[in-house]
């Protein structure tokens, strides 16, 4: 291969545009679901003409599922530094303090797109499994501190909180009442730790 | 009010009738899913006419409805005699044998139903409130038999519970791997007894 030289200024370019537009994009996925988010609705949340921004991305399905990946890709960093239940209470809070429906609608929409496209199922894959990975490292690292019972395979808590994790996304998804999970994650947590 | 006699045969007609629906609406929803389930395919499954099927519920919604309600006096039942856990592995059993995609996919629909839909949020309400009251009866009738841990209440105990079946279902729902979670559910099952 030729060594020509980067250019590099463009690639930075290109690359701000295309955060610009997620950060947009994941907004409006937010507010209105995956639906509720006509292209009308993602210029207007990202600034950009429909030209410029599926310059960037094939089509909203694609601007979608980098969103989605990006999601994922925060997710697998939070686990590894502070463990999935971690993302539970997060994800609690902001249930609490701002409307995230959009957010969790596209969260059952990634859900029903695994059921009915083979396709995305294969793609998102292995988003699915980095994040289960994260999960049983830090487990790893918690047996090793001594916290964690001793009992049962990392692997089997690992499973048991994303389990968790699921039906916290299922029960905000649905709009029930938030006032007792917090004890309920207390005892998601204390299920994997020694007693 | 006058005391006039009933039409006993005509009202036992009707309700059987409306149960041969119901059989043949559940089976053709768990195989094709609320959107696939086609007024064709209803016709077809229940063998009946779209006339004599909409003779007793209104459209394919009411249907839908009426067998989702259906469903979750079943769901109580069990859980009253059996409990939560014992509904899981039921659940758990036949996504090992069977193919419940479709009936899953019905369950998400629900989901995005309750979301979206707040006459049908207002009527699934009550079901979902049936389910969780059994839900803490059995726990209550537990804790008096001296199984249940003593230190966590029992309405957050059942949240628990429900957390770990929402779970469950958008784990299956979404076709990801079952073969550790009978181990799991070992694992939800053991966090709400006394250790």
């Amino acid at each position: 291969m030729h060594n020509r030289p980067v250019p590099r200024v463009s690639q930075d370019q290109l690359d701000a545009r295309r955060k610009e537009i997620l950060t947009g994009a994941r907004t409006c996925f937010a507010r209105h679901g995956y639906e509720g988010a006509t292209v009308r609705r993602l210029e207007e949340e990202i600034g950009l003409s429909r030209g410029a921004i599926f310059h960037h991305f094939r089509d909203k399905d694609s601007l979608f599922l980098a969103v989605a990946e990006d999601d994922a890709a925060t997710m697998v960093a939070t686990v590894a530094e502070h463990g999935l239940v971690q993302v539970m209470r997060d994800l609690l809070a902001r249930a609490a303090t701002e409307d995230v429906a959009g957010w969790l609608g596209s969260q059952l929409e990634v859900s029903r797109r695994l059921r009915t496209d083979p396709e995305f199922a294969k793609r998102w894959a292995a988003r699915s499994e980095a994040v289960a990975e994260a999960t049983r490292e830090r487990l790893q690292r918690q047996r090793e501190a001594g916290v964690l019972r001793a009992d049962v395979p990392i692997a089997i808590l690992a499973q048991f909180l994303e389990l968790a994790y699921d039906g916290l996304v299922l029960h905000l998804a649905t709009g029930r009442p938030v006032q007792d999970l917090e004890a309920v994650l207390n005892l998601v947590e204390a299920a994997v730790r020694k007693s």
